[in-house]
């Protein structure tokens, strides 16, 4: 199985949520046993020797493979949830959204500053989600930052949002 | 490490999200390496001969555990979610709860007639997600449904809840 495997595996939704916009739907991917264990042990690949203590997913989808990465990378997992969600307390980042702002939180004691951190989300689009995220671990003060997607939609050049030193790697590219 | 390790990882979070409410936080368990290892390890001595094909978990604390179970058993993957999530056609279920209904969706292609589920999710207080979810993926009409949860709050007595035929299991226990 290679990678175009797994990218025939990934449902193109068309017109969700909005008219002219061609979703990619990852649960036709995760539903099957052979992609679950491909994405692992490609994942597990190129970040083994990183030193990765912890991998951070952020709600909700980022939640699917980010354990998986932990589990398989021996780091914890650590949560980046929708404010009010997190119990104890919290840190946050805010950012603007198509409309209006949103807000994501962490909580304080979540990492370490000699943790090196992976940061996994599903989908690449513009960026902006991510961008947050990142803050919020450099918020956190940990050692070094590394972000994963699943899937990058190249077009909208999120990429291009995050800082130059940080590596931006990303498992499937789709032009549209 | 047993149980009861596990058990002192969970933090106990007072009033939240209301007076009166102890607060049962799985992020300090999820976070340790250690502890990942053992609850993929112990859940995947639970289910390993039961034939599971797919894992299905609820959104978003369910998301957690549920792939890294998937991928041990050699299952694939399924989300239930909040509506408006998921892209392509869902079925659903409505329930009651404290204040007004709730509904779930799931897909309505994720499962088929020979799939053998492990529902999942994260915590087991009065039952009422995970009864919805339990006839959620009845109606998707598959063989046979377990389900699990890490935590139960025992004093909320939840899993009386479910039909008598099922089989329901819990990792760990807490009274209060």
């Amino acid at each position: 199985m290679n990678i175009d495997t797994l990218k025939a595996s990934v449902r193109n939704v068309p017109d969700f949520p909005i008219p002219g916009i061609q979703f990619k739907d990852v649960t036709t991917l995760f539903k099957e046993p052979n992609n679950l264990r491909q994405l692992a042990q490609l994942l597990k690949e190129r970040y083994a020797d990183k030193g990765i203590t912890k991998v951070v997913g952020i709600e909700s989808r980022g939640f699917i493979m980010g354990p998986i990465l932990a589990l398989e990378l021996g780091a914890g997992f650590v949560p980046i949830r929708k404010p009010g969600k997190l119990p104890a307390e919290t840190i946050e980042e805010s950012y603007e959204k198509e409309y209006g702002r949103d807000t994501i939180q962490m909580h304080r004691d979540a990492l370490s500053p000699d943790d090196v951190v992976l940061l996994h989300d599903d989908l690449l689009a513009t960026g902006g989600t991510m961008l947050a995220a990142y803050r919020l671990v450099r918020q956190a003060g940990v050692k070094q930052v590394y972000i994963n997607f699943l899937i990058e939609l190249a077009d909208l050049r999120g990429r291009g949002v995050f800082p130059p030193e940080v590596e931006v790697d990303t498992l499937m590219s789709f032009d549209k």
